[in-house]
């Protein structure tokens, strides 16, 4: 079995194998840019570890890895002129350092890469790999679609907004073990399996981001704090307040997150007080406990002996726990 | 053989089936109303009867004809943001009826809806239809690249101006009438004399459209006539005259790019006096003609029966004899 840093520098290396060094610059610079800012290359890891647990032999997962890890940018590209972010992974972003003209051909350039990575998937496993990758990729934006009309809706219901995170963030984790199963020669059983773990892991970490953003140690973080509650993002904590809150206590909220000229540390203090007396922060804990250990018990159900498994446990518990 | 008006009645069809009553509405909504608001359906006109050309039954290609135009109106909704285009085929363009942002994502949608469209090409041929179809989608965001870096460059070379148009125009026309060829079954040399039909006919297509912004019937062309002198667009027809220009009137010219308020309808007369004056309409036609024939020299190779090409001989003239 590969380990966590054998993965880590195949993936590396295969990135760097990439050659955007194409004209019209315009279009290729701003790919190579938002590749080489890293990131936790999570998803690609997920491919490989999930192929290795049924072949010993990964070669052919790679090109199909680079896929996610490429189409994934994309959609970080396109999502951060919708949500007007001007950082990333403490860069300027595409749109800032260029400008949105740039951001959006460019992320159109990097979708069709990554097609053209997953097209060089073995032909036996092609067509399969190909549909569930464009269903995906058409889920993704549905769920961006959703979390956009959640910011001018004050009523979403925590059904409906794990239905969001499901389809913006679960699917393409679940997609990426999925594909590294189909490569491997899993079985039908065992691909469910490697899904649903990856629907539930996606569910943790999308919760934990949301968690992390209030209570999460920014030195550990490497984001400012409270940046979800000066954007009035519709996350777990919020929603679930709006849920949990009397009737003064939520007027007390919509007022705070209507309020146009707050002081931002402010508006984080007070709205971080609420979710304190609501007990948000263990309701959260425990979501994410819930569904990191519903996926577990999906990976337990693969047909592979458990030392094999070993290093993806390892990988997806130090994810889980990496800030708290 | 289907003649013109069989043809646009089967892809009306098709496209009328496309299910875009889904959820969220306000991602599919876009699509369905950027394909309700018509078009010539150009692209998928050329698959089917390129497909006919070699067999009668074209059934197979025409959910492959329906990629073609539903990329085609994904990079018409992109490439209108980025132009600032408030309306397009006499109707408001899809950034300026919803905003950016849907524009953006729903754009992203139709991508991956074209892919999702090609995917159901035969499996025989899927795989070498993905390779040109993505190639061809990668080359056309560089052709608008390089039409945007134009923007700031006074100094284009007709031979740069053709190289854009070819990858923002003709690859998407050629790769058409190539696929339409595959899926009938064409011979490699046909396929060739195909491709090399449509990047001739592109270019002659993309000729007129410069020469109809300036000498079009506004009755016949839909759009206002000298569009493109106002917004100081490099077409042929500018990039030629800054050519043939001697010094004073270089000079003019670039004098009348770069006045901010300037009243558009003596813009537009008078850089039509420099373009009457340098003989650019003679000069235009004959390019247009030229391109032309040299696609039709590659249709005439195909090694079918005269009496197949009878059709899409047909429609080619009427487009390109439309308005003038």
């Amino acid at each position: 079995m590969k380990n966590f840093e054998d993965i880590q520098e195949i993936i590396k290396n295969s990135i760097n194998n990439l050659d955007f060094n194409l004209e019209p610059r315009l279009l290729y610079e701003p790919i190579e840019y938002i590749l080489s800012i890293g990131g936790k290359r999570l998803r690609p890891s997920l491919v490989l570890m999930a192929c290795n647990l049924f072949t010993k032999n990964i070669e052919n997962a790679i090109y199909p890895a680079m896929a996610t890890e490429v189409f994934h940018n994309f959609t970080l590209l396109h999502d951060d002129i919708m949500d007007k972010s001007d950082m990333r992974r403490n860069k300027m972003t595409v749109h800032k350092k260029w400008n949105e003209n740039i951001a959006i051909l460019s992320g159109d350039a990097m979708f069709i890469t990554s097609m053209q990575l997953a097209l060089k998937t073995e032909e036996k496993y092609l067509k399969s790999v190909l549909d569930i990758f464009t269903k995906t990729a058409l889920e993704v934006c549905e769920g961006q679609q959703y979390d956009m009309d959640f910011e001018t809706k004050n009523d979403v219901s925590e059904k409906e907004y794990l239905k969001m995170i499901i389809l913006k963030t679960a699917v393409l984790i679940a997609f990426s073990l999925k594909l590294g199963g189909i490569i491997g020669g899993a079985s039908k059983k065992d691909l469910e399996n490697l899904y649903n773990l990856g629907i539930n892991i996606g569910i943790s970490f999308q919760l934990q981001d949301d968690f992390l953003d209030v209570y999460g140690d920014v030195k550990v973080f490497g984001k400012k704090i409270g940046n979800d509650i000066v954007s009035n993002k519709k996350t777990y904590l919020l929603i679930k307040s709006l849920e949990l809150a009397d009737y003064n206590k939520k007027i007390e909220i919509i007022k705070l997150l209507s309020e146009e000229n707050f002081d931002n540390n402010e508006k984080i203090e007070k709205i971080t007080n609420i979710y304190n007396s609501l007990e948000i922060k263990e309701l959260t804990q425990k979501k994410i406990k819930y569904y990191f250990k519903n996926g577990i018990s999906f990976l337990k159900n693969i047909n592979v002996s458990e030392n094999k498994k070993t290093e993806l446990m390892k990988i997806l518990k130090k994810l889980i726990n990496r800030n708290y």
